[in-house]
């Protein structure tokens, strides 16, 4: 019978479980992924978050040996780049777990390359998200969605992974939608492509900072709606923010199902701002 | 802040959150049971069961002062009589946290009455499910479900809540049901009703004994579609039972999408048998 430590946490309401093995004496599998992610059968969570030192996955990762890799695995067993929800979540279990404190930031691996993460106090932490690309002309492709007649204009945002933007006039449109349905998008994207609906909701100034305020709601390419998606909200926040034109604010907030978060946009790169809430710590048996 | 020691554990993957709470110190409130159930932000489960002493909770239990109660609380905060499913893990939890050795059986309180539970060893345990009402004439009420033309006729069982069981022609016809909207039972029930689909799939000899098979799938009045339920299971052994007539086995193993359970039949009650699995133990913070 083998029993591992866990950490249950979640980022806007994405849920995690989270494992701290350091020197990476831990052989993780699809199908431990699996069961540690099932809400029925297992503890539950969107994916599963082991830290490890980069050192000890051997040669070739690249990185400062010491750096910790963020190990991250989706429910279903396949692994992914990164996950900026996780990655907030990620940061608060390394302060509770590792001893780690990252009021002054951390920088750490992921399949995705090097990132950073900082503490802003409060349980809130910020992560660095990367470049990104929009599509030309404001609009560039259309969606179809249940609930949403005629189909409307998209736009498309690349920020590591596909996105497809559209803008919806009133909050009871968005609130009409039927997600259970993946929406359409034309042209096809080959690969498939995450899907944000948003509500403009206007300026406003928060602690002496001109803000964007949206809300949207999201369609994950593989898991279908979610209660949050980070790239999807740094997607959204680029949209407006092109949309709205010359003098648009450079930072929004993005309501999501799950809660609030905040995207700065920069010129190269977007910042994701946002809680991260540890729930749970405990042993947890292996079938 | 608050932390609670919690177990979560699952029966035929109905899953629960467990609080042994012996002296009745826990203020157990609606708030917190909807926080524990909560799947994203909190640890997730079906429901929560507090194993607390019957003396504990003041005067007017009327039960043995040593007696475990099981109290039983729904996902959304409200309480129930019994879940049998949730009695299997209650079992195991009492035999892993509370030096119980239920081999020998216990009684112990529910919402419901007293009920007994016996370890069979392996990690299974027997539950007594009380009483039952079959309507009357095989076929009372019939029943619509997206996915199933024309409408079938089915029955009504009562086991201390109410349920209506379709008989299917074929697995076929079972897995291309759509529970995702609730069927429409005739006549109408004024309180709602679970609906369980089921196959017969004939009889076999398991340890000498001769058992029927039958597999099912299950709509839950508020719960929607779910990986298993126990009165369900019961009320669909008997309603087999009843339509295969004269010399039909008194014990049947059940098929639900979580598991397998067996369900026997005494004349004025039935035993529900099957797995409880323990999967973690740990503290939990609440909000």
């Amino acid at each position: 019978m083998t029993t591992l430590r866990f950490t249950k946490g979640h980022g806007t309401e994405n849920g995690f479980v989270l494992l701290l093995d350091e020197h990476g004496d831990l052989d993780l599998t699809p199908e431990t992924v699996r069961f540690l992610a099932d809400r029925r059968a297992g503890l539950g969570g969107d994916g599963v978050i082991r830290a490890v030192r980069s050192g000890a996955l051997g040669a070739g990762a690249g990185a400062d040996p010491h750096a910790w890799f963020m190990d991250y695995w989706n429910s279903d067993g396949s692994t992914s780049e990164m996950c900026g929800n996780g990655a907030r979540v990620f940061g608060a279990f390394l302060e509770a777990e590792a001893g780690e404190d990252l009021a002054g930031g951390l920088e750490f691996a992921t399949r995705g390359g090097p990132r950073s993460l900082v503490s802003l106090g409060g349980g809130r932490y910020a992560i660095g998200m990367g470049g990104y690309i929009l599509g030309e002309g404001g609009f560039d492709s259309a969606v179809e969605a249940r609930g949403l007649t005629p189909p409307r204009p998209a736009l498309s945002v690349d920020v590591g992974n596909p996105h497809h933007v559209v803008a919806l006039a009133s909050v009871e449109e968005l609130e009409a939608l039927d997600l259970t349905v993946a929406p359409a998008v034309t042209p096809h994207p080959r690969a498939g492509s995450n899907v944000e609906f948003v509500v403009a909701l206007g300026e406003r100034v928060v602690d002496g900072e001109r803000r964007g305020l949206a809300r949207m709601r999201v369609h994950e390419r593989g898991s279908g709606e979610t209660r949050s998606c980070g790239t999807g909200a740094c997607a959204v926040a680029l949209a407006v923010r092109s949309w709205a034109g010359d003098g648009a604010p450079d930072v929004w907030d993005v309501e999501v199902p799950g809660g609030v978060v905040t995207v700065r946009i920069a010129p190269d790169h977007t910042v994701l701002e946002g809680p991260a809430v540890l729930v749970a710590t405990g042993e947890v048996t292996l079938p």
